[in-house]
């Protein structure tokens, strides 16, 4: 018996994980990302946790995997982000292999999110899946015949950058009309701030709860008041899952898969955000063109990347290899 | 050394011929489709056209493959199509090995086309590829990991079909705003119609060129005006590709594929389509979302599809088994 170390770095949290070699969860620390820490002390925090867990393991620790919350170039194992400092380029793939004296493999959190539900969640079983994480942004990870397409750039799965409207607002990206733009967790908190500056009688517990700070209202706040029957976080949310629904729709057109997993922060809004999502594959739907491509939320909850980059590690681990 | 059979049956032609096992093509027929033959004459077609080539082959005939111009459903080998009498879950696949006394393997021209392309075309020595074929109507192929991508339901690569407009024409399929309703050849054909019945001197040639009967204007009609540089068919098929362009910026977000493959008949165009959808690309581009997929002209022409065939029936071969 032998254990792994899997790790998932987020812009708002972090999770270090020992996982054994069914990919059950032994122990889990989850904190918060230091917003100002920057590059350097998430990779100290890492570092620190990781030996942690590898010190209190029973078993011999035989590699690690390590999901990180921004594009990441799988063929060299490097992080690309663009928009975290400290960040570009860095190979922290190989970081991890020299700092944990461990055989390593990174991914971005969409394509571990969609391994962890493939292997350990909603995906079990199935041949092929698409995950789709909504949380501060949107991403993608598709399975297909048991494994990730992850592209000639590794830039597969962009479904938050899928265009889907003519008449969109800009997006981080650049572009316009971008689903991130509709359905982001940002989008989500935008939609909140706006109602609470123009009609703060019809949001009243949405404000309530976030300290009566409209600037500090965020999608967890909508959620939740949705969640409580507020008519207008409802709105937002029926809005958000349609969009959605329309993006799913190209999925399912162009890859049919098995099953379209639902994960992320966002989804735990459930079926709030569900129910509106097969209203609008509904209305788009064709007589003559059928498919059976379920859409269920993430058996993992928030955790589908942790578990996924368990997976990645025992890929990498030795005995798998 | 063995050969093989590969049938292509199209709405408009049909076409059967004898490969070798690296996928050369010894001798092809090509033969119109009687448009009120219906399903028994085509089937009586194909079993003469292939035993007619067994008898010629030099050596051992061990397997053939079918690309059919419809839906198939790849798991039944059966033809689903709902728009073409009498072909409705036809067991076209069993019909083939039975009539032939050959193992048989038998899927649409989409996939097919891809499996061409990607193995004796534009897709040699890749790792992935999208096919689109744009001829009466919009078909997709994907082969991700050098393996086609099917889809649950036989449904994966409904390029023609993905929602590129909020306020598009009603589609066949009963959907609206589908890539289909603004780029297959049944699209550009209607575009010059119109122009010949609302401004026939702009497109005098087009009129000309179709015996004088604006009903008869096809789309090849319009692409050999815009080819001789006639402005209103130029104007056409700049639109075309706009739209083309705004779907395959889905497909390369969502796969971010090697390369993508236009084929059919309408892609014979060539610049005059490509160019346009080149123009759409970089005006809906991302600064941050780069990509390398190319988008470049089958190299097979219009026999993407037989060639797949013939791949089809390699892979059915027992010596390949």
């Amino acid at each position: 018996m032998n254990n792994v170390i899997a790790v998932d770095i987020g812009g708002t949290h972090f999770r270090v994980g020992l996982f054994d070699e069914e990919g059950r969860r032994l122990l889990v620390n989850e904190h918060a990302t230091l917003r100002d820490g920057g590059r350097d002390w998430m990779l100290q925090q890492v570092r620190d946790h990781c030996r942690g867990l590898v010190e209190k393991s029973d078993y011999p620790v035989t590699a690690c995997g390590v999901s990180f919350g921004g594009p990441v170039d799988f063929e060299r194992q490097r992080v690309t982000s663009l928009h975290a400092p400290g960040w570009e380029d860095f190979p922290l793939g190989e970081w991890t292999r020299e700092t944990l004296g461990l055989p390593c493999r990174l991914d971005n959190d969409a394509n571990a999110g969609a391994l962890g539900e493939f292997r350990y969640g909603a995906g079990r079983g199935l041949r092929s899946l698409v995950y789709v994480t909504i949380s501060t942004g949107i991403g993608g990870g598709l399975i297909s015949d048991g494994r990730l397409i992850r592209g000639r750039d590794s830039m597969a799965g962009e479904i938050g950058h899928l265009p889907v409207s003519e008449n969109g607002v800009l997006c981080s990206c650049g572009a316009r009309g971008c689903l991130e733009t509709f359905c982001s967790g940002t989008a989500i908190a935008q939609r909140g701030q706006e109602w609470a500056t123009r009609r703060p009688e019809s949001v009243a517990r949405m404000i309530e709860m976030s300290g009566g700070v409209i600037e500090n209202i965020t999608a967890q706040a909508v959620v939740q008041a949705a969640a409580e029957g507020n008519m207008a976080a409802e709105g937002i949310l029926r809005e958000v899952g349609r969009w959605l629904g329309r993006a799913l729709l190209v999925v399912i057109r162009l890859l049919n898969p098995d099953k379209i997993v639902l994960g992320g922060g966002v989804a735990q809004a459930g079926k709030l955000l569900i129910d509106p999502v097969h209203e609008a594959l509904d209305e788009l739907k064709s007589p003559t063109i059928r498919y059976s491509t379920e859409i269920v939320l993430a058996e993992l909850g928030t955790f589908s990347p942790l578990y996924g980059a368990a997976a990645l590690a025992l890929e990498a681990a030795p005995s798998q290899a």
